[in-house]
């Protein structure tokens, strides 16, 4: 994500996108509504665009049509050549990254913040995705969203592995800055009412945030827990490479929960339990999350961190004639 | 179904399906361990094969390829001339039906028994469907599953509603008797070890009834509480066909429940509730199963009734030689 961690102007264009995967059906159902009915998204101070982001799939029902769209805004895979074989979520990335884009490096046609919305199978309430500790507005925007929502967990996740050489290739890094949202537990396929009510809430209160910022609210400075991915676990397998076994009853739905060496984290088909082999407590997010499957992730491992956050500085009083 | 209410000899052959419905995870992993290793199911009088039924959309984890399988088993579409542009379910249609049947009424090579595997995202404990109140063998057989799992809720739902001209279609269908068990809550494409242990050890369960009945056991007859479906009741839909709404919180999970006219029973995107239109209390179940958005169904009427199943009589001590 070409982030910028501190806008120093107001955000003018925010997208709000939803059905990223097509069969999480609260973004996809608020996007689809959101299009037809845009008037809940209006703030005095900015616009907020609603995106279906991957039609196709929501069409079928599925996460891709092709592969998956949320690891296609790659720089390589957005600058490659197209062509008429391209796959259904190629082209779609390239068109979303002219609408909110270009990620190229310092554009300033792109979009101010893209909130990107999931739903997972994981026992997850509410997690908020942010690409690192360095990105102190989504940080200060995650914040607030905790105060608002306190009755579910609402965690931060910060995404990349340390030292991870991976490129950034998500939706929301096509634009300036964003944040991803991942509510759960729902299945795939599925609208919970309780869920996209949560959605609903947490996208109003995110645009409160911009607006608050944008009329030049301070922010102070604040301490904060956050969970750092340090990379997946696999499930045990056959040689063959089909599941030999599934994720422990005593882990299931345990997401947040430290995890120490030696406890129980898979059960084979065989009855056989499979023990966690690592040197520390960890605390396992995504746990038995359908779509990560295919990518041969059971749950992913985090460190648990407190992290101070700077200040948010305000904008001055009239930043549009301050540029 | 050539549904064979009480057999008059023992069972001989039993197929135990999974995976009819490719994202329904208990019944393909179960079905793909007993085809590595099948001991489990084996009993001194009667063999029981494992059958994964629709291996191109396990492969693919979606419910079918082309069309629901499990709609699949008619006289019309089983009798239909193959040709090499069919559907991948029709095809595999006419290889089951080759395989634990023929359907065709009376014929003599047909399984005795099929106990075909589902999940449903919906929260309905163990539902055990059959075909219909004149079944006594089935209903013995759930009578004895539910004495054997009391901790969980194990309901029995006569699956067609009154006056229905329908055909049967299911898996079940194409031997002399069958059964369907339908486990929940879990989300498709997601295996939960409890979800998968309760199947596993209902199997079992099962296979020990019909090896009781084999070796001459008598059953008296009993009072039974079934819910039989009347049919199903759709979301509420915008002019073009898509949802405007998704179930009610209130109803939400509440499968088994009365719901009584008047009663919220939806909750559309413009914030209205939907009430409960119908005469009389009914007990919704399949409440917001993922499979049923594309059927139209977002739960299923049924009419709770208490039944006099008659004894099974046993089988005469050799009843090999009867024939």
């Amino acid at each position: 994500m070409c982030s910028v961690p501190v806008p120093r102007a107001p955000l003018r264009r925010v997208a709000v996108t939803g059905g990223t995967h097509g069969n999480e059906l609260s973004g996809v159902y608020l996007a689809r509504h959101w299009l037809r009915d845009p008037g809940e998204l209006r703030r005095p101070s900015f616009s907020a665009t609603p995106v279906l982001a991957n039609p196709g799939a929501a069409a079928a029902c599925r996460r891709y049509v092709d592969h998956d769209l949320n690891r296609t805004f790659t720089d390589t895979l957005l600058a490659s050549r197209a062509t008429p074989n391209d796959p259904y979520e190629l082209t779609r990335a390239r068109e979303l990254d002219q609408l909110l884009g270009p990620k190229a490096s310092g554009s300033d046609r792109a979009f101010d913040f893209v909130l990107d919305l999931h739903n997972t199978t994981a026992n997850m309430g509410t997690c908020l995705l942010v690409d690192g500790a360095h990105n102190t507005f989504a940080l200060h925007l995650s914040h607030h969203l905790q105060l608002q929502f306190p009755e579910v967990p609402c965690q931060v996740l910060l995404t990349w592995p340390p030292q991870s050489a991976r490129k950034s290739f998500s939706l929301d890094s096509v634009a300036k800055n964003g944040m991803t949202v991942e509510l759960g537990p729902q299945p795939q396929g599925v609208l919970r009412a309780a869920v996209f009510s949560r959605m609903r809430a947490l996208v109003a209160s995110a645009l409160d945030f911009m607006e608050l910022f944008n009329q030049g609210a301070a922010f102070p400075a604040f301490e904060m827990e956050v969970y750092r991915n340090l990379g997946g676990e696999d499930f045990p397998r056959t040689q063959d490479g089909d599941l030999a076994g599934m994720v422990h009853p005593q882990l299931q739905d345990r997401d947040y929960e430290p995890l120490q060496p030696g406890a129980p984290i898979f059960q084979k088909f065989s009855g056989e339990e499979v023990l966690y082999e690592g040197d520390s407590t960890v605390y396992p997010v995504f746990i038995n999350e359908a779509a990560y499957y295919e990518k041969h992730v059971a749950f992913l491992r985090t460190e648990k961190l407190m992290i101070s956050v700077p200040p948010l500085p305000p904008l001055s009083p009239a930043p549009t004639q301050v540029l």
